[in-house]
């Protein structure tokens, strides 16, 4: 097991990477909270195949625990399930030493995490993800939120969990489309902040893709550990935590025009990093030679390069222009240099669906 | 005008106090906040009597608002009529620096600083209460939060301001009950934390309680500065912060046993801190003479002192039992040694029920 700590004074917590290590859950959460009671916010997927043994672990330690059920989707982050889980806190008399526990992905792990926020004005969080894309990104950061009918995430808070346990053997069981979609945003650390670990996945993506528990364990814990370092220097992203948006700009706008039901996140960030790298090297910050790495690598493992000709037009701008991240009708846009290194650009939306209309109209 | 500053660290901020400066709204706001769009939040009682100066000293200021109408009344604090504040957020296209202002008492206070701190995951909030309870306690310290059918306040989020602005003349147009109930609230700092600022209201009342704008303005300031060096000393209430819960346990049990509905808070608390002081004479922390000296002020303000016979019984401790203040069956109870001067012992549910009753049979 190897351990993470992000810095961030009296909310300071580890993260604890292994393979194997969902039953030290209990034994791990004693040392860190004095309540011996818990909740654990799951869904019916993973619940079936690993709230058993995180409740066994629990147990053992000497919690007692309550179980609250989420249906399994994107669609059921709203108010009307963040109610369901108050209720249910409520229900079973769970105190503010009492720490929610998310087992799951990015769903139960947002939901769960703004409950706990809000809950008593805040309980112990504590996140045990179970997908790659939670493992290296959501689960880490402090982040947390609910979808508004009026875009995703508008509704949320920045609140650091206690501690986060990820156990890679988890993914053994994430369908694979899951875990290449999360394999993007591993891709991203690599392309804006290691290069390193850029040439390790293109070197290494066979036994990435088969599950090599030993590789994988040393991904995650380089993207922790990235993650850690951004989240250290601006929590609460007013200035450079906005790296991490690398190829969310145009990824966002494509989920959102297919309303959040063709692609998962990580596909759409596929397509939104080749854009990024593209419009990079347009304006001559990156070589040609960086934007063939970055597409070659998306390509090779099968996922999309390009925005669809169909969403590309007026609505595309106009969507962009609505993101949450906008000021002034332009974005702060994450460009590329070279792998590993990036700088921000203030971008206007109609350009971003300019080159979009350029480039397929030019069959790139 | 005088400014007492919350520090904070990076969160730091001012509480401007002054008699007629709610004109200076739009220029101090537009000194602490770079966007220009703003969001007043407003019940339609004190919107009709201050909406429109507010809003002429915002659009002066350069600012274009939206303004949400909050019915007047607890009872709608809660998830409904936030979500109709994100919708209406959302609909203004509010982005993640624009300042949600809450004008009114502790009710539109409390729900816009939870939507403020939830809302894009936190924008800026600014604090403009017009009743003493605001004035005094609940505009300044970060408390935010919505009730929840099994409590009140179940569900928030400790967000600081980012600017507090008290017009002591909006005490002019506040019903005499509703001032009396918040003077409760500087009764209880002078009894807890300063033996001079519990002498002066014992000295001037009839000037505080005829709005002489001079001596509000004073004891206004006095009672900020007590509240804002207990924040300082523990933001989030993991210790020292609880003393300012002095004549809550048992206030906030009579209050939930009256279903919210015959006492204002002010009121129950009063009830409380006579309670809380007869229980420091009894275990013997205190001379009868102070527990004299709160009970006659209490009375010649006109405020209850005794806790109702009727709610004196098994449902009493229940009721206390249920607080979410509680720990292992004690409640964390804030004694008074002497004027000015406190302790904290652990004071279980049963034993505050008793003592109820035993002081009822005793004609106390």
């Amino acid at each position: 097991m190897e351990t993470v700590t992000v810095e961030l004074g009296e909310r300071s917590y580890p993260i604890m990477i292994g393979a194997g290590i969902l039953d030290q859950l209990g034994a791990q959460l004693a040392a860190h909270v004095s309540a011996r009671r818990a909740a654990v916010i799951t869904n019916p997927v993973v619940g079936k195949l690993y709230a058993r043994g995180v409740l066994d672990s629990l147990s053992a330690a000497g919690f007692q625990t309550v179980t609250v059920e989420i249906p399994d989707g994107e669609e059921h982050k709203n108010l009307a399930w963040l109610t369901f889980i108050y209720d249910r806190l409520v229900g079973a008399q769970m105190d503010r030493g009492c720490p929610v526990i998310a087992l799951g992905g990015g769903v139960v792990g947002d939901l769960a995490g703004f409950a706990a926020a809000t809950f008593l004005r805040g309980v112990p969080f504590v996140q045990v993800p179970t997908t790659l894309l939670a493992h290296v990104d959501s689960s880490v950061g402090g982040k947390t939120g609910i979808n508004h009918p009026a875009g995703k995430n508008l509704i949320g808070a920045f609140y650091q969990p206690r501690l986060v346990l990820i156990d890679v053997d988890t993914l053994k069981t994430l369908p694979r489309r899951e875990l290449v979609a999360g394999l993007v945003e591993v891709i991203k650390y690599g392309a804006i902040l290691d290069a390193e670990l850029f040439a390790l996945v293109e070197r290494d993506l066979d036994r990435i893709l088969s599950c090599d528990a030993t590789l994988l364990q040393h991904v995650v814990q380089r993207c922790c550990a990235l993650k850690a370092m951004v989240v250290q220097r601006d929590e609460r992203e007013s200035d450079f935590r906005s790296i991490l948006n690398f190829g969310h700009t145009v990824g966002h706008a494509v989920e959102s025009l297919t309303e959040y039901k063709r692609y998962l996140h990580g596909e759409a960030v596929a397509i939104g990093m080749a854009f990024a790298a593209r419009l990079s090297h347009a304006r001559g910050y990156c070589k040609r030679e960086t934007v063939q790495q970055i597409v070659q690598l998306l390509k090779r493992i099968g996922l999309p390069a390009n925005v669809p000709p169909e969403l590309i037009g007026p609505q595309l701008a106009l969507t962009i222009g609505s993101d949450k991240k906008m000021a002034g009708g332009k974005v702060k846009f994450v460009c590329i240099e070279d792998l590993g290194r990036t700088r921000f650009e203030s971008v206007g939306s109609e350009e971003i669906a300019e080159l979009a209309a350029r480039w397929m109209a030019a069959g790139i």
